[in-house]
C-alpha cells in the first residue's frame, strides 16, 4: 500500500478566510487522505462552522493544545498568527505547511513548488513554506525555460487580483463597483484607493528601496526556488480590478536561442503548465478563464523586440489556487507520497 | 500681433466620436483661435448636431468639397476615412493632423508629441499624424531622460483603458459590468473577450512576429519621435477594465547611471509631466486621478534591480487628451506659433 493513501490528522490555520475555505475545497477535490480534521481560526471567527467533506465542524480558537496529534496545519492566517503557532505546533509533532510569509526567506525553511524544487522538501525541519502567489504561477513557467535554455534574466510587471488581499477585498471590488455603477460612491475600505475601474501599483508595503515587499518577494523568492541565488530579477506589482487570477507580463532573457515554437513545446510538457497561444483564434491565457482551474496559463509568446535570445509570455493562473491552496496541498501530497511527514518519520 | 492670435477655419473629422468630443473641448479649455468651424462624420451621424462655444454645429458628411476654405483638419475617424480623406484636404490647402494610424510610419509624414520633436513640423507636407496613445505618454518621460542619461533600451507593459477603443468600448464596460454585478451577463459585441472584472491581452489585430499592431506601434513610433531607429524597444499590451487613462509599467535602461532623485528633478522640470512619487504616503498616479487631466503622472521610480543603469517607472496619462486630442491641438497650438498652417504659408 503506497503511503500516499495512508490517511494523517490534519488542521486548517485560518479555516474560515478565503484560501482557508479554497485549502478545504482543494482537499476535497483531490480526496486527500484526511483521518481527522481541525477547523482553527481566530476568536472573531470562534462561533463559526466550515464544512468539510460533508460534515460540519465547529471552528476552534487555536493554541498549542489544539494542535495535538495532528500531523499536517494548513496555515493562511497570516505573517503573525503563523510567526507565533507555527512553532507550537511544530513542538507538538506537526509539520507545518505555511502560506505566509513569516518563514519564507529562512534559509533553514524550504520554500517549495513541488514541480519545480520538491526535492527541497526533503530537508525540512517541520515549518514549510509555501511561496508568494505571484512566485509560485512565475516559477512554474521559469523551471523548464531555465534547464532548457539557461535563464539570465527575469522581467515582471503583474496584473493581480483583488482575491489576493482576501474576502474583504472581493466584497470591496462588488460593492464599490455596484456603488459607481449606480452613480453612487464607496470609500475605500481595504485597499489605499478606489479599486473599482482603477489600478493601484502598490501591494504589500512599501521597503527603503522603492519596491513594495510584494515585488521584493517575486524577485527573493524566484531566486531561492530555482536556487538561483544571483538571478537578476526585477518586478512592477499592480493591484487590477479583477476578481480572481493573477496575471503577469514576462520578459525572460535566456543564455541560448530558444524560438517561441520550441518554447511552447518545452511548456507544453510541463504537468503543471497549460499553453493557449492561438493569436489568430483570439486564444491566450485570461483571468477570468483561468478562475478555479489548476494550470497555469502560458500564452503571447514571442521573440523579445529589444534583446538576444529574449521572450516576451503573458501568464495567467487562479491565485487561490495554485498561488495558495493548491501548491500548499500538492506540497502535503508530495511530503505523504515521500514519507517526510514529521510524525510518520517519527512514529 | 502674434501669428498665434491668428483665428482659423478648423474642421473636426470625426466629430461625433469620443476623441471628436474630446477635440472639442480642448479646443473650447485652450481658447484656440478658431474663425469657422466645421463638424464632420460619417452618414451614420448625418442627423448629429454637435456643440463649439455654445453654438449648436449641424453635422455634415465630410467630401472634398467640405473641406473648401478649412485651414485645419483634426481627424479622428479612423484609419480607412483619413487614408481617403487627407489627401482630398490637402488638395483643398487644408492641415491635417491626422489622429489614426494611416500616415504614421510614412517618411514624409512628420509623427509628433510637440514638446518631444515640434520641430520636425516644419518638415510637413499637409500631414501630420498624433502617435498612438500609449506611444505619446511614454516618450514624454524618455526624451529628457535620454537627454540627460541617454536611453539604452525600454521594455512596456501597458494597462489600457476601454476608452481607447471608443464609445461603444466604454459602454460595453459600463453595460456588462451592471449586467453581472446583477447576476446577468452581457456578450461581448467590441472586445473579444468578457472586459468587466477580466484583462484581454490583446489590442488590435496580430501580426505574424505574433505582436500586436499596438505593440509594434509603441516600438516604432517611439523610435521615429525620439529619432533613434535602432533603439531596443518592446511592448505587452493589455486592455484593463478602467475607463479613462493608459497606465505603463517601465523599464528603461540608461547609458549612465541615473539616480530616482535625479530622474524625479529631471521629469518634474518637463512641463508636460507631473512626478507624482511618494510611496510613505501612498502617493503615486493612478489612472482615475489622471482621468480628465493634462500631464503625463509618473511614479513609482526605483533603479531597477535586474541591471546597471536601469530604472522602473510608472507612468499613468488620461488617452483621450494627451494620446489624441490634447496632443493634436498642441502640435496644431505649435504649427499657428511657427507659422506652419499651410494656407497661412501659401496666402
Amino acid at each position: 500500500m503506497s503511503s500516499s493513501k495512508t490517511p494523517i490528522n490534519v488542521a486548517i490555520l485560518g479555516a474560515t478566510g478565503r484560501v482557508g475555505q479554497e485549502l478545504i475545497k482543494v482537499l476535497e477535490e483531490r480526496k486527500f487522505p484526511v483521518k481527522e480534521f481541525r477547523a482553527l481560526a481566530s476568536a472573531r471567527s470562534k462561533d463559526s462552522k466550515v464544512m468539510f467533506n460533508g460534515k460540519e465542524y465547529s471552528v476552534q480558537e487555536p493554541s498549542e493544545e489544539a494542535f495535538k496529534g495532528i500531523d499536517l496545519v494548513l496555515a493562511s492566517a497570516g505573517a503573525d498568527i503563523s510567526e507565533k503557532l507555527a512553532p507550537l505546533a511544530v513542538k507538538q509533532g506537526a509539520c507545518v505547511i505555511d502560506n505566509s510569509n513569516a518563514f519564507r526567506m529562512d534559509p533553514s525553511v524550504p520554500l517549495v513548488v513541488p514541480e519545480v524544487n520538491g526535492e527541497a522538501l526533503k530537508q525540512h525541519k517541520g515549518i514549510i513554506a509555501n511561496p508568494n502567489c505571484s512566485t509560485a504561477q512565475l516559477v512554474v513557467v521559469l523551471k523548464p525555460l531555465h534547464d532548457a535554455a539557461g535563464l539570465k534574466r527575469v522581467i515582471v510587471s503583474t496584473y493581480q487580483s483583488v482575491s489576493g488581499a482576501g474576502k474583504e477585498a472581493m466584497e470591496e471590488l462588488e460593492l464599490q463597483t455596484k456603488a459607481i455603477s449606480n452613480g453612487g460612491e464607496y470609500k475605500p475600505q481595504v485597499f489605499q484607493h478606489q479599486i473599482a475601474y482603477n489600478l493601484i501599483p502598490h501591494i504589500d508595503k512599501f521597503l527603503p528601496n522603492g519596491y513594495t515587499k510584494e515585488e521584493m518577494k517575486v524577485v527573493q523568492e524566484t531566486q531561492k526556488i530555482l536556487g538561483l541565488s544571483d538571478l537578476p530579477v526585477t518586478c512592477t506589482a499592480v493591484r487590477v480590478p479583477v476578481v480572481i487570477s493573477h496575471s503577469e507580463s514576462v520578459l525572460v532573457e535566456l543564455e541560448k536561442e530558444l524560438s517561441p515554437e520550441k518554447a511552447q513545446d518545452i511548456l507544453a510538457k510541463s504537468p503543471a503548465v497549460e499553453v493557449v497561444d492561438n493569436p489568430s483564434e483570439a486564444l491566450y491565457p485570461t483571468p477570468l478563464e483561468a478562475a478555479g482551474k489548476d494550470p497555469v496559463y502560458v500564452g503571447r509568446i514571442r521573440v523579445d523586440t529589444s534583446s538576444k535570445n529574449g521572450l516576451n509570455m503573458w501568464v495567467v493562473a487562479d491565485n487561490l489556487r495554485i498561488g495558495a491552496a493548491l501548491n500548499a496541498v500538492r506540497i502535503a501530497e508530495y511530503m505523504l507520497e515521500h514519507n517526510l511527514i514529521r510524525s510518520m518519520v517519527n512514529a
